[in-house]
């Protein structure tokens, strides 16, 4: 909630009264910022609510518009084609979000990411950075290299393992990482649209990571080698 | 399932006839390996599965025996502390698997791994790698450094970032991990008992990732930091 509060984005909130004393501190700070808020009963929020253990408190957000020129130079980002999990989703926005990338993109025909579970599951990141979507998955990856990055498209088949790339020093560039989804990975076209293929290396003998495991390995190895080359410049690369 | 086949693990498989045709490969497998697979209609195998939507397939496994005294030298080890969540174990034990880690421990106190929805979560992994459980945790801490390893435990407040660490050197190591429960963390006793607290590194406006993303990050980190040495060396350190 208070990051929905912080992003500007909540128009009230519904309390129930012992939960109001529970969540002082943040409704002080919502009427502060000219949220109201109205007292309602367990049951009504409970009826408001989708979990099984509603918390006694509901907050009404606006949905922050968000678009890809809003990023005109993005460093990171993180494309989601046709992800349909909303826990998968929130998690990686979530994720995304700790990497410090710029934007998450989910491609038309993903899971809506203000579906309740992926709000939860993003842990308030959704409000932290533009979650964009409905944009065709060919028209975003061409966007996105405009804009300067390269497209790396995750792939179990791909020669190139991460640890290649990770080493070769190509993830000091602006990069665009696109997941596919859980059961089917990416088509064919996409593959052969990113600049690069690339395979999360697994060691043991574990058949995959998860959607979000892999996500957050291609993602934090990006901050790293974006962090190492901004260390051994002495400046931060455009 | 096949997992648990190639562990030598399965004692008797359950299938309904329409499963029986999807699952052909498997079921030939597991004859061939003197594990007997009896019929039993929709109904009852519902009630033996503990999914909404059950797969008609069931198979009754023995759980493995698991110590530390199995890994005498181990690399990389994953220790979680009184993890509840099963769902989260489930997808830290496969994480581990695909960084190439030699065990995971769950020290006393946390939730069944043989739970059913950590056994799927783990993707066929738990049958992989040792799973050990029942070990307090100050025992399995000394345990491992005695082993050889280092203690690198999880702390949101720990004054070492991992990129500081694993640009340091020290990943190249053998090393346990310990991560903490995601409501608590870990108490301050463990904490002092590390070698090392280890913060993952938040970029953006992230509070935190959740317990599987920071374990994700830090397992990938010492597999990379221990690759690298052993490329640099052109021999594998003991």
């Amino acid at each position: 909630m208070s990051a929905g509060l912080e992003a500007g984005a909540l128009i009230e909130i519904f309390v129930s009264p012992p939960a109001a004393e529970r969540y002082d501190a943040d409704l002080q700070a919502a009427r502060t910022s000219g949220v109201p808020v109205r007292s309602a009963d367990e049951r009504a929020l409970a009826s408001l609510s989708e979990t099984v253990t509603p918390q006694g408190i509901v907050a009404v957000a606006r949905i922050p518009a968000a678009d890809l020129a809003d990023v005109p130079k993005p460093r990171l980002v993180a494309v989601l084609h046709e992800a349909q999990d909303p826990g998968n989703a929130g998690t990686v926005i979530r994720t995304a979000d700790a990497a410090g990338a710029d934007a998450v993109l989910l491609t038309k025909g993903s899971v809506d990411p203000w579906n309740g579970k992926c709000v939860r599951g993003s842990a308030g990141s959704i409000f932290h950075l533009p979650v964009i979507t409905g944009v065709a998955a060919e028209d975003a990856l061409t966007a996105l290299q405009r804009a300067g990055c390269q497209v790396l498209a995750t792939s179990g088949t791909a020669q190139r393992s991460l640890d290649i790339v990770l080493a070769s020093g190509d993830l000091a560039r602006p990069t665009a990482w696109i997941f596919g989804n859980e059961a089917h990975g990416l088509p064919p076209d996409l593959l052969a649209a990113a600049d690069q293929q690339v395979r999360v290396p697994i060691r043991g003998r574990a058949e995959s990571l998860n959607l979000a495991g892999a996500a957050t390995v291609c993602l934090y190895a990006s901050a790293w080698a974006q962090d190492w080359a901004v260390r051994r410049d002495g400046e931060v690369r455009p």
